[in-house]
This record gives C-alpha cells, structure tokens and sequence, in this order.
C-alpha cells in the first residue's frame, strides 16, 4: 500500500537523523532487493542453521523469508545472524492446528510464485535450471533429518536438487541455501529486468528501515505525530 | 606413486568383500573427484564451520582440503560432517613455531595452484570470475571474525570476493564456501576437461577408499599379506 502523506513527511523526518553515509547504502542495498525470489524454510530445527540460512538471503537480497514451524519452533542464533534479522520480513506460519505448510504454499501461489522443493533423493531437475524469465520463485528447504514433509513434496510445483558428486548424499541447510540463492539471484540479475521491488514497495521498506537505524525512533516518531496530526 | 604389485593384487583381494553396488558408486565418485581446485582454510575456531566446509568439499568432488591451524586448532562436529571425511584428505598444517600459512602457500605454489584469497572488504574481481582454464585453484577462507592472516593477504596471488547486496557484509564460511565450490565445480565442468585425477591417483584412492569400505580391513590385509609375502 502507498504511503499516506504522514508517512511520507515521517520518512523525511527520520532521514535528518541519518548520516548520508547510511541513507546512500540504503538506497543501493534497497535496489538490489528482490521478492522473485523468495526462501521457504520447513521445520528447521537446528537455530545455527535457520540463522545461517536468514542471513545468506540478507547478503544475497532476498526480502522475504517464509517460516513454517509445524513441529519445530523456529530458534535463531544471534551471533549467526549478525544483525541480518531486522533488514528482513520473517512471514512466520505456526498456528496450531492447521498444517502450516498448506496455509505458506496458498499464500505463495496467490501472489504468483512457482514453489519449487528441494529434494536431493528424488529431484531430476537441477537447481541451476530454474525459470527466473516467466515466473517467481519458492524454494523450499525441509529438515535437517527428515527433509520436506509429504504435503510439502505433493503440492510443490516442481522438485530440484542440487548437482553432488560425493558419497555424502546431503549437503548441510546453510550450505544449501547459500548454493540455491547465490546461483539463482545471479540469473536473475541476467535474466530478469524486472526483479527489483516496486515503488510503493521501496517506500514501504524505506521507512520500515529508517525506524531500525533511528535510535530511539518511536519516540521521535511519537513526537512529530503530535507535531504533524 | 603407482601401486606396487602386491598393492594391485591387495585391491583385488579387498574387492571381493565389497558389494556390486558400493564398487559401482565408489568409481562414479572416484571419476568425478577432483584435485584442481582445493580448499583452504586459514584458523576456523567454530567446529560446525569447518565440519559444514569439509562436507561441502567432498559433496562437491575436492579432494584436498588444506587446513592451516596457527591460532586455532581444527576440531570437528561429527554431526555436521556426516561421516565426509573418511573420504576426503585432510592436510594439515600445524607445526609449532613457523607460519603455517607459508608452510602451505609454498606447498601449494610447488604444486602448480594460483592462489586466491576470499576478502569481502578488498577484492574487486568476483569469485565467479576466477579462472579454471589455465592453472589450478586454491580458495583460501579465514578465520570467522579476523579474515584471513596478513600473510595470507599479502602472498596470495589474487583477492576475490562473493557478490553481496545486503547489510550485512560477510556470509558465514559454510555458506562462502558452498558458494565458491558450487560455482568453481560448475565451471570446471564445463571449461576444463581435465579436471579428473590420474590414473595412478585413482588407483592410490581406490585403495585407500576400499580399507575403509572393507570391515576389519586391518586384519584382512594382515593376513593377505602373510599370505603373498
């Protein structure tokens, strides 16, 4: 949703706040940000790797990571994320009850995307072969030990895999992920010239943003909007 | 160094233990192994990034793994490895008193490897642009919070970097390496045909592989050799 126009004098209220320094590295991370690509972790129940895992899609620019938590609490690791948490939207599922996958993979084809799992035992398909032209992409990462769930691997458009050559047959979580995203995030700035964020979406994020790097920001915040009603 | 007859005929001997399968899969791993990139690591102290880095290696195909310990003793996660390294060698380098580093980078240079040192902050030239057509690969990774050594920096032959677009500004080294292998492999494949280890390797890794493969391999090797002295 466009900002109203208090939200956009708020966002100028803020930026006095900000060295140039930070609001230009601001400006370029938010053009390299993408939502065609987006990273959806299954019950991953190991902190070290969840964190890892959030952390390679800040540096990789992904905006948006989906967190299905239907028999793992999802646990981060503080010294793994490195701050990378707070630059990114963490769309938890973890209601009781419902299967949470069912619920993540409808939200994901209402807004267009191709939801592809990550199978390494049954994946013919080579994660290097991805579309990036003609549709938005899931991937889905299952856990340590069981890997994706069955309803995870029935209702994927698509099962890929990673190309191995050892005897170990799985590769870590964090090192897929990091695999996966490097790989598809640099088709896509090849392939697609239309990944970056929209606009309105870049407003949205800006000030979202602007409120983490403000220190004391809701009071500031409080302040002009009693100044600005 | 080739195999001696009695080692030749000590391969045979062994081979009658192993199933048809397990010999199958063992020479498809053994024709995708690879010595012309490596990996170096220059000081891990978290046993869950150095266990993640040797599993990825061996998924990948590498064979050696250079570990360089002058501050930091490399010590394993037998979780995280999944039981890669029996198939992986593990050189170390942890000698009291000399540079470890220098020990390594000569080693490496006698061995005909270009040396590239990952550096987020310095290098300009991109870990995907690293050239796999003209000389060998040794990708050397540093320490998580320090980098890599200023020796390692200094004697090196190029810096490349991972291509980030975040905040955050250093991946985790499970997730670098992961990366830089996945994209080295990939171009190895493609660009450079002989990228397979020599005949007399294979043999010398058949050998190793099938006294691991073998149960009690001690015990029958004793008494094959009591019995073709």
């Amino acid at each position: 949703m466009s900002l109203s126009r208090q939200e956009i004098l708020l966002v100028d209220y803020f930026a006095q706040y900000i060295s140039d320094h930070k609001k230009q590295l601001l400006e370029k991370v938010l053009n390299e940000r993408t939502r065609h690509v987006t990273v959806v972790l299954e019950d991953i129940f190991q902190s070290q790797n969840a964190s890892a895992a959030v952390r390679t899609c800040e540096c990789m620019g992904i905006q948006d990571i989906h967190i299905i938590e239907n028999t793992t609490k999802y646990e981060v690791n503080k010294y793994v994320l490195k701050g990378s948490y707070k630059w990114e939207n963490l769309i938890r599922y973890h209601k009781r009850g419902v299967n949470n996958t069912e619920v993540c993979f409808r939200h994901l084809k209402e807004n267009g995307y191709r939801i592809y799992a990550t199978d390494p035992a049954e994946a013919n398909k080579s994660i290097h072969d991805i579309d990036v032209q003609h549709s938005k992409v899931a991937l889905v990462f299952g856990n340590e030990l069981h890997g994706l769930s069955e309803y995870a691997l029935a209702h994927a458009d698509e099962k890929v895999k990673i190309p191995m050559y050892g005897f170990t047959e799985s590769l870590n979580i964090s090192a897929s992920v990091a695999i996966g995203l490097s790989n598809l995030i640099a088709k896509l700035k090849h392939e697609q010239e239309n990944y970056g964020l929209s606009v309105t979406e870049k407003d949205e994020l800006r000030l979202a943003w602007y409120r983490k790097m403000v220190k004391r920001s809701q009071i500031i915040e409080k302040e002009f909007l009693r100044a600005n009603p």
